[in-house]
């Protein structure tokens, strides 16, 4: 159950409440976030909702059946918007490209990149600076050095910054230059970063685990969002499957799943979908026609020199031939 | 390798070129299909093809490296279409859609759902009399009785008939009524009905096995190709893994894939793949967007009355969106 | 419902207690099988079993929830044990193994095998002479000619003969030669084959489909025991999973599993299971430690050699270590 | 390549080293743990260790082909044995036993726990404090305070303690009270928790992922290495699977082979493995058969009150029958 609070409550109010609930057995766990006040509540049995219903303070009272709570599409029937500031949204009917390199690798690189984006009117880059790699021997990432490249031609260009954190140790000194946080698959359930994520308000981006299930890419959203951000994504990356013949298995089903569960926007990572270059034009294709809110691609100047994820890397030629299709196919979806 | 043989080559040349391959320690399987005769050749070193490639009989040879051989695109550049008579094609471009139910239950249902094919175009048509089913409690299917009723309205109709078969011995009497051959998931590597396939003169569509990898559906063909059939049909149709909000994980990866490893068309079968009507839609657009050369889909009158896979059956006015959100999507990717 | 009826029942008893099954809307299936007569019914809404308990020629009234009837242990207490004749058996509390190569491959092997088993007190002897492959240019075994001679060696030694069946035609031919049928991983839902199983009164051993769920395989045994043959084995062979670095997941938690859902008698399979040589031992002994019922196990004169499967075959050498390993551990385990 | 260098190797001797390598134009990862100095270089191709072999400092030169180095079974052929103190150890040829409840729930629990190690001779308890859980509403341990009561009993005993570490911040107040660092599977790719248990000088047990391949989990255990800390033990838990029968999927055949490709010790969980409490022993037979170096288990003394994973928790009578039979199986296998 999701006891929605006035945005001004004050303690008295709240007091009444809390001591109302505790009175009937019920724990409560308020949340704060950016966009409301929220008291949820797992009651063991039902009750009977209209003897709290008229309490001051209450705005509304949501049952909702089910595991998830916060991030559940049975209490909000509207779709959650993410505005990242200066006319850049997410999950608004637009579809919303996120494209840049595997890793960040020098100025000239990124410059590149911002032009390809520019050309197609892509407002929002992707970019690691720190690299969760399998092997500690692999290239890292160039860390804030680069982030702080990353964010001076993206800044200058009015376009947006996604980028990965591996730690709650990181997020302060990324603060500044990042607009959007991506967690990664390997930490989908790293709930000390995930409750540090939900300590600040900025857009994060949580990557479904790499055999993570529907159910807990939902809990680690709930976690970021009972701690205190609403302002969150879902993404499908793809999942581990017995076949090899690609690197992941792109898992298309959960994007009109978790749209139907959940009221976040849902993005779809064709590139570590598939994991091979020439393939990914189709599977961006079909992540847009399966009603993903957006695209999170890996684009290169030169994808065989890139650093790392050369293999699932377009070049801006590919790229512009995607943006192209796409923009065709979304007019026609949203005919 | 594979070594093409002249269609009117006559048993002195054919003689000739197997006892020269013979003598120099090479294993021949000899393959005589409705489009050719072809020997296949795994010789354990590489050796100087010239050797053999003056013989007289001999169109060409081709050198194919990898497991499969007849189904490989490797040697055969251009794409196998399938011909099911009556200006009905399959891989010849244009996008094949197979309707249907998922199991044939009577006279009246076949003629509504044959009315809605027609008022769509849609020239093939599917549905179940040997149903092959989890707990042997459940219903089987109409068997010959279900396909004779079948046969007459749609052979009235033009439209043409593809149906599941269980076993070799059931070929023969389904032979005059059935114009695809379906071989389901659960016998994608049943070989005796593979070969059994592999012997007459109709096109087969091949399931993907449960957890069957892209390498197994391809030997799986390689089976019927290389008793003699090559009117061969792949078709995705969802696989098992650790995630159960589905029926199935629709592995839209192997599309593309299957297509630039083999030369046999590629069908998409959104029904059994997510396994939840509501969003089979967006699964078949996706399908046609990554690539897929048709769609088998389970339409019904009134799906909560079905017999059988209810719950993943469209009725026929989300069938008719469906068909019109296609035509469109097509066009486009084709432009 | 299981309702067990006398052997010696009459037309009159069973017409009535049909009839009056039928009046009370009451879907009955009838099985009769080597030991029993059964009804099956699966009956919408629970009805009052007093109804029909008095009626002549019912011996017993089972409940049984869940989707298994007669492989069930709900009703079958006691564990079914499998006579094989001249004093082998499976499931009777004892250790049963079953050793040989993966394929026959002439006489000489089969005597040396059936010398080491002999050495070794143990009475059944496996080896391929129908072999599924995935590839069809493989080895695929030697067909009847392998048999009769596999049968000429065992049945002069006393030596019980277990070997694959592929489709239902094969079983007559085979009928005379062969104490244990058993059906493969591939084959495990091939419904038709195992229904022709049924008609038979010879044991069947049944693998586990490479991604066959407990459930699934507990239905296809009540395939074959509804179709008249309760002589049944299940056998756990390994499964498909995401990890590459053994051929197979040998999953051993199915064996407690099966032992708990089902009265019949689990064989593992730790070659398959594994498939690397090195390690069949140590699986084995895992495989007994779990409470497995027996053991397939793939032994060779010189794996190195074996026309197919050779790296996860042991020699007779590591036989022999085994078994006098597993005949202490299964001593300590039955204290 | 592993470079050992010796322990009191001077400044000198180790820039000869660096620059020998750096002008052959070799990478080098310098390495210090407990235990040894090591460099770690990836030369892209073959060269003549005759030419750094000679320098001084240099103890030894291995060729590690493969991924994994300093984990790698291939240089070190002495398996690693972790000494916790005062006479406990992991990995010596003993079976270590590490028992005690999912979460640590109070100062009685504990003692009941103590008591019931005591009377088997088991030295280590097992115990969360910080549990990781799917859902931000369940229990999430008593922390700190938890862990002080768990030390107090414990260190009064001669009991060792292991328990899970969720983040780096939680190492140094955890660092007086723990004896064994624990890695869940959440966290097994966590890289930054990894290497910061790099720099700690007390033994780490890392779990597999939950979907974690053999390889990912060395990667795993070389991060802790390569940062500085050798005293690393494996664990395997349970994998996902399609199969639902179970928790998780326990995957023995992961001990053979982490033993054969790595000189750490192996220990099985089988509470977590199949996590049903009656199969718990039989699956724990098991791993010891497969040649596990011991074994984390789940004890309570009421299983049905326990605050977390009661469902799969053993209580002390159980817990005594198999120590009991444990006993006998290492004395037989050790044989």
């Amino acid at each position: 159950m999701i006891i929605q609070l006035k945005k001004e409550i004050n303690n008295k109010e709240r007091t009444t409440i809390t001591s109302t609930l505790t009175e009937m057995g019920i724990d409560v766990y308020p949340v704060k976030t950016q966009r409301g006040i929220y008291f949820i509540c797992t009651p063991k049995k039902e009750f009977d909702i209209r003897k709290i219903g008229h309490l001051k303070g209450i705005t509304d009272v949501h049952r909702v059946s089910g595991n998830h709570k916060l991030v559940s599409h049975k209490w909000k029937v509207d779709r959650t918007v993410i505005d990242c500031g200066d006319g850049v949204f997410i999950g608004d009917g637009g579809f919303a490209v996120m494209a840049g390199p595997c890793s960040i690798e020098g100025e000239e690189q990124i410059e590149k990149t911002v032009e390809a984006l520019l050309a197609n009117g892509v407002r929002i880059m992707r970019g690691g600076v720190y690299k969760p790699r399998t092997s500690p021997y692999s290239f890292r990432g160039l860390g804030m050095e680069g982030l702080s490249l990353f964010y001076k031609a993206c800044s200058e260009n009015g376009i947006k910054i996604i980028t990965e954190v591996m730690e709650a140790t990181q997020i302060e000194p990324m603060m500044p230059y990042v607009d959007i946080f991506q967690v990664g698959a390997r930490n989908a359930q790293n709930y000390n970063l995930l409750e540090a994520l939900g300590e600040i308000d900025k857009p994060v981006l949580l990557k479904r685990g790499i055999s993570g299930t529907i159910d807990e890419l939902l809990y680690s959203a709930e976690y970021v969002f009972k701690t205190g951000n609403e302002k969150l994504i879902l993404c499908e990356r793809g999942i581990r499957t017995f076949e090899k013949a690609y690197r992941n298995t792109l898992d298309l089903n959960a994007i009109p799943i978790l749209k139907e569960k959940s009221h976040l926007p849902v993005i779809v990572d064709p590139s570590h979908g598939i994991g091979i270059r020439k393939h990914v034009l189709k599977m961006a294709l079909a992540g847009a026609a399966v009603g993903a809110d957006g695209l999170l691609i890996e684009i290169h100047d030169t994808p065989e020199k890139a650093a790392t994820d050369g293999q699932q890397t377009i070049d801006f030629k590919e790229f512009n031939a995607l943006m192209n299709k796409l923009t065709q196919l979304n007019a026609l979806l949203n005919n």
